[in-house]
This record gives C-alpha cells, structure tokens and sequence, in this order.
C-alpha cells in the first residue's frame, strides 16, 4: 500500500465513487467491512482487479453444486472453493474475511430471501462452504483500454436456455447483454475471449430470439421494446446464473452476494490465469 | 456409422493401428469391451476426438478431489464428473460404459496397485464416482495438421512444482514434454491454447530445470541425457497429474485408466468448449 491509498483509506468524509476506482480490493474490502461502501454497484471498483459472485451454502450440497458448476463451466468458473470451517479465501484474497468483506449480502431460507445484510458474521455455520464465480464485470478496464465502452446499453437477461442440472441445482441461463458497434463487438469478442475465467468469449451474437432472451424482464436494466439497427446485440453468460440456480434449489441456508455488489479479489484481471 | 466404418468394426482379422485411427469414438469403444484394443497407446486412435483420463473414487473422496480439480484447473480440466450410482458418461460420450469401455484398468487398494484388468464391472460400487479429465494427446491431430509433428521426441515427466492441494490430495505437477523446432514450438503454444480443456497453451518454454523436470526419470520415454540445440523443450500439464495425486492419496479404492490408455470420448476435439 503506498502512501496515496493509504490516505484514501484514512479519509474522514465519504469515499466517491472515484476514490472507489483507484482504492487497493484490500482498501475496498476494509471499507466494505467498515460499512463506510456507498456506491450502488461495484463495477469500476478497485479497476482493473477480478470481481467474484459469492454463493455459500451446507457442505451437505457442496458437492452437487460444484458438479453444477463443472457441467456449466462458461457461466459458472469457479476461482476458488473456500471450505467447510474457513472464511478466507486465501488463493484469491488472503487476510480477507467473507463474513464481513463484501457490501451487501442475501440470506435465503428454502429459497425464500429473509433478509439483507451487511455482514453475515452471526450467520456463519462450520459447515458452510463459499464458491467464489468469476464475472465478466472483470473485464471492463480491459474492454475500456481497447475502446470498447462498458458503461451504457447493458442488461442482465433470463433466457431460455436450460443449463445442464446436478442435483436440486437447474433452471435457466442468464446473460449479460451488451449493445456494441460491429467494431467494438469484434475486438469484445477476440478480447474476452482472453478471459475465461470471467465468462471468457461471447455465448451468442445477433437476435436475441436466438437463446430466448426475455428483453421485457431484464434481472437489471430497462425494458427493452426495440434494437436500434446500427447496434450488434453481444451476450456473455453471466453469474446471476449459479445465484438465481441456487436460490431456486429452496436450500435451508443460502447466502449469495447482492447482485451488482460482488466480491473483490487481489487478482489483476490482465494475470488471470487461463485453464 | 456408414458403411466403411461398420465393415470396419466387423472386421475379422485383427484391427491395425490404421484401423484404430480411422474408426469412430463409439466403434473403438466397442472394440475395448470385446478385448480386440491391442495397441500399446490410444494416441492416435479415433484421431480427431477428446480422449480423456479416468478418476474413479468412493463418493466420501469426490467432494476433495473435485476441489482438487478446481485448484489446479490447468493440470486437471474435468470433462464429465459422472455420479454415484451410474457408468455412463452420457454429456461426453452416451451410450457407453466406464466399467467396460477402457482398453486397460489399473486398480489401488491403499495406493497399492492391486491390480490390471480389462473390466471393472465386478468391482463397481454403487457409491463410486467417476472423473474424466481432459488430455493434451486430444490435440495432436490439430497440431499435425498445422505442421506440428507429435509422434517423436516426447516425454511424461514428473517436476518439482507442486500442485494446491485439497484433503488428501497432493503432489507434485507431471508435465508432458516435447522437443519442437522453434517454429513448430510458436505454433503449438498459439494453436493449444485454443484447446483449454486438454491443458491449453503451454505450462513452460525452455529450460527444463525453470520447473525441475526430471529427465533422468521419466513417467514414459527413455531417459533425456542431452537436449540437442536446435529444439525448443515445451512443457504442457499433464493429466497423469490427478492420477498419480490420486495414488498417493492411499484411498481405499481407486481406479484409473492405464497410463497411455485413455478413454475416447465422442467431443471431436475441433468443437471442444473453452470454458
């Protein structure tokens, strides 16, 4: 930590969404602990680093789940499995703690939402294991370096893509849509391909007719009613999906991140290890 | 099946190694389970098409050694994880059977190989799980086709690097090392990281002590006293990685494909997914 961050770290008054951007994940992670995040998404925190979802659940549905995950690799990359009786995720975020280290949670009961949380300490059971799942928000800086914006015209979207069940995990995928200019949805689709890890490469390009897109009911964003014609509709799978499978299975206990509020790794994106 | 290929698989006399080649996935299965496979190495055999390692562990064991799997994604990509209770790989190859389909078994009781037979159906237990894991033998055709010849100067060596361990499961990372001219050495790194799934771009380039490769022991080859100076030494993560952590984990059970024998899958390897 040099000497800037550190006084970033140490301001009195609110943190902006600029400070965000160039904080250490350590810096944003201390400052999600201290309930001193304010921002309504993560996106553009700690820039340039791996952002996660983070679903936890009883090692009695481990298993299924991460088979889950191996039959659904390209919405689903796991980064790291924290075990049973452990809350630092060590490979990805060492010092970090997952009670306490993300901005917002959702606790689920039998599939029911029971509450949303800042801090899940209380919750925490020793036989609960967290899956930490790559997303493609990951990738922004990345995508912004090339010239391909990331701002504007994005959805997340339920299809009607059935993923591929383990267990009591099934349901439908969800997507990330992007409105790009044919350029920008080329250089998008050579460069997430260079990151598998957060989604990797486009899953569909074109009409959204094609995977069942539901543009009326978007899981964030507006409704879309028409595609204006010089735009390239590009959609990378997304990890709402294990999130949304998860919460259908009507676990005992299931705590996810809320969406748009994900975990913040040290891992730059541009070393993302490829498997 | 056309008519070539079924003539092909009725063939009286003993099938040759062109025969093994030119049949399908389907066909050279069958021919496993009727004990007509009597080549030493399934390398080139239904060429063009996923082969993959075989992983089978008592149920109590998976949940470890899927973890396994997932920290040392690059070693140990899972194809199909098939579940407690069932032998037929049905997203990679349906319609065929684990316990038959293998042109050899090598099975551990307590990391002793107790064991090598043609056929586990006797062994099977209802509480087994089976792994299948990606090789970079799937890729060979493609390399040749590209001008990469894969048939000479290539070894299976154990390393110094370690693997992340999981539970019981640890060891040191195997690697398959081939000697390429530096031209063949550029395309095979470009063309193998198209194929993530069977070990993707290479692991290491150049000097085989950077990763404590031991030449004077290999897994499979003759022994490497001198590398000459015009090749190029690439080294790719090898799929007898998860098999030789699995032996020594001393697990009750444990059975594996023979080295060299691998499981052909149905996934020609040109439209293998990337994760």
């Amino acid at each position: 930590m040099n000497a800037a961050t550190t006084s970033l770290a140490a301001k009195e008054t609110a943190l902006t969404a600029a400070d965000f951007a160039r904080m250490s994940p350590r810096e944003v992670r201390l400052a999600m602990r201290e309930g001193r995040f304010n921002l309504p998404t993560t996106r553009n925190v700690a820039r340039g680093h791996v952002q996660s979802a983070l679903v936890v659940l009883p090692r009695a549905q481990a298993f299924d789940f991460m088979v889950f995950c191996q039959r659904n690799q390209r919405s689903c990359p796991v980064y790291e499995v924290v075990e049973a009786g452990s809350h630092e995720p060590k490979r990805i975020a060492p010092g970090a703690d997952l009670r306490t280290d993300l901005a917002l949670y959702h606790v689920y009961r039998g599939g029911q939402l029971e509450s949303r949380v800042e801090n899940i300490a209380e919750l925490w059971r020793k036989d609960l294991v967290a899956f930490l799942i790559g997303s493609n928000t990951s990738c922004d800086m990345a995508l912004n370096r090339a010239g391909v914006q990331t701002e504007k015209n994005r959805w997340v979207l339920r299809t009607t893509v059935q993923t591929d069940p383990s267990g009591p995990f099934s349901g439908p995928l969800a997507v990330t849509m992007r409105w790009l200019t044919p350029k920008e949805a080329v250089i998008a689709t050579q460069l997430t391909g260079r990151f598998p890890f957060n989604h990797g490469a486009p899953f569909h390009i074109g009409d959204p007719a094609g995977i069942g897109a539901d543009l009326a009911n978007p899981i964030t964003g507006q409704p879309v009613t028409e595609i204006p014609k010089d735009v390239v509709p590009v959609f990378w799978e997304c990890s709402m999906t294990p999130l949304e499978v998860a919460i259908a299975a009507k676990i005992d206990l299931m705590i996810t991140c809320a969406p748009s509020k994900l975990f913040i790794t040290d891992i730059e994106t541009d070393k993302a290890g490829a498997p």
